[in-house]
């Protein structure tokens, strides 16, 4: 079955670019949230992003009242799955919040709609069966869609298997790079390198061996990287990582966790907060000096 | 003391281009070998290495004779060390090798000497004592000089605080980007970060998680990395890898390593030997599809 029309629960950060991202691909996009003010942020995102890929030239300026054309806002969850081919789940982080949404929206979707989340940690298999539709639920997982292209698809064991070349197909027609995760990992394959490496540099840190600075240099200059472990750490919020590290079993993400607690409980969350490990707007790793 | 004048000792991979960064630099170099091949080898690697430099601009070609003039090759230990201000040690990596070394040059080198080893993942306090004066010894470990250029400043307890200071200065002379370990760690910053990365992906393989491609691609497409954790795996060396993963105490770097040395048995070490997880001179990983 081909898709056509896709439906975006959530309105936030993510669920507003992969809404633009599938509008942009020529899809029709329905975009479903819980507030107007939700809806009214999603909207502004995606302006900006409209406005920063004319600026670099990834769009044309003519093409743009076409793309928002093809986006529906809406506080209806009946209007929102009306004759949805496909659904792209991006609420709250929250296993509640997303199994209440799974078990509200299996009910209203027609019986032809394929059922996407979009969670970073949680798992699939956590809200395949509250959806009424096991067989037709998968992880269909984004980054950041525009800068970070890869988007991975990751069944639970219940996922019918014809549903993997649909997502790889789907994929790509939304511009991304599919990758195959064979079997529920939490984090599935980036995020679990990514903590791999920011835990060592944590524990580097808390074992007092290298600086925030010279670690984060080490990595930058090595690889040519615009940002190291810390600056990357800025960049995802410091409570997001702290989230991630203090239910680990070791001592040394314990350790870690403990020292982001430290930033947490001063109101440092990284760049959305201005001050993390470093300051913004112009943290010193940016700074041409800073690796030399 | 202003440091003039440079002693490498072990004219392999690392030691030759040490030894050409220093000529470069403006320093006069003395290089020593146990065997005239070595020696042979060195020159050969480092004239390829000038080539590659005045093809990039880096360097004009009417540079290259007083570069390579500054730099004496030698097997006799007393020429290699006489007068010298500084040596950086890179023989093989093998604790009784490095210790016989240092035995050896602790005795010849003049009072002035300071002494520094380019170790992977050894540590200089495994070498101060034979060296005779643990106090002018330390940790000077670089990257690949030309395009990694960080340079790992690594005391052990013993060295005199004066030295860092002085490392400093002589890195940034060397066109490095000076990095302090502050404490003795095996890897010191980058490798211990980089080997995080790579036992992650090496679990996500053996765990079977992902295959070999999508974890890489992964990699490469989030952070717009030309390779990913198995393709730089190749250009490490399946072998250097195995050393350092099979003596690691967890169950999945056990797993990972037993799963190196399946490669390890059929003679693929990586780029080296023209086959790892890739085949080469053409890895899939560098052709532009491989991330479409
Ligand atoms: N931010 C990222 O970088 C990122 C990347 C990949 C995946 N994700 C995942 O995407 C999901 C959303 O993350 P985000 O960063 O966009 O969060 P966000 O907080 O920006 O957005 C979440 C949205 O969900 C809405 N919501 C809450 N309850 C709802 C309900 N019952 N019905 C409909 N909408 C509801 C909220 O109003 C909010 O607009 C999470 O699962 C997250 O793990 C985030
Ligand atoms: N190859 C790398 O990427 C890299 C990077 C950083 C540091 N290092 C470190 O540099 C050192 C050398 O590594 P390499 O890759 O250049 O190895 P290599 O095998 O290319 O060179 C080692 C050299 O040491 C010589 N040697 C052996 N015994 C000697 C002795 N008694 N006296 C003098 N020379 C002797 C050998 O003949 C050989 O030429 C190691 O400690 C290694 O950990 C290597």
């Amino acid at each position: 079955m081909e898709i056509k029309k896709i439906c975006i629960l959530g309105a936030g950060t993510l669920g507003s670019r992969v809404a633009l991202q599938a509008a942009i691909s020529g899809f029709e996009v329905k975009v479903y949230d819980i507030t107007q003010k939700a809806l009214d942020f999603s909207l502004n995102t995606m302006q900006k992003i409209l406005h920063l890929l004319v600026k670099s030239g990834q769009l044309n300026k003519e093409d743009l009242a076409s793309i928002l054309a093809r986006i529906e806002f809406t506080l209806d969850p009946k209007v929102a799955v009306a004759d949805a081919d496909f659904i792209n789940e991006s609420v709250t982080e929250e296993p509640e919040i997303k199994k209440k949404v799974w078990k509200q929206f299996g009910e209203l979707a027609p019986e032809k709609t394929w059922f996407t989340t979009n969670t970073s940690y949680l798992l699939p298999s956590m809200f395949a069966e509250e959806s009424g539709r096991p067989a037709k639920f998968c992880a269909f997982h984004f980054h950041d869609v525009f800068y970070s292209r890869v988007v991975d698809i990751m069944p639970h064991p219940g996922t019918d298997p014809s549903m993997i070349p649909m997502l790889e197909d789907l994929g790509r027609k939304l511009n991304q790079v599919p990758v195959l995760v064979k079997k529920e990992n939490p984090g599935y394959i980036f995020n679990t390198m990514l903590m791999a490496l920011i835990g060592a540099a944590g524990k580097l840190l808390t074992k007092e061996v290298g600086s925030i600075e010279d670690i984060d240099r080490s990595w930058m200059v090595n690889f040519h990287m615009p940002m190291g472990p810390f600056g990357i750490l800025d960049s995802i919020g410091l409570d997001t990582a702290w989230h991630v590290t203090h239910n680990l079993p070791d001592a040394a993400s314990k350790a870690f966790a403990a020292h982001l607690k430290t930033y947490l409980d001063q109101g440092k969350l990284g760049e959305k907060t201005g001050e993390g490990f470093y300051s913004y707007p112009n943290p010193a790793y940016k700074n041409p000096d800073f690796i030399k």
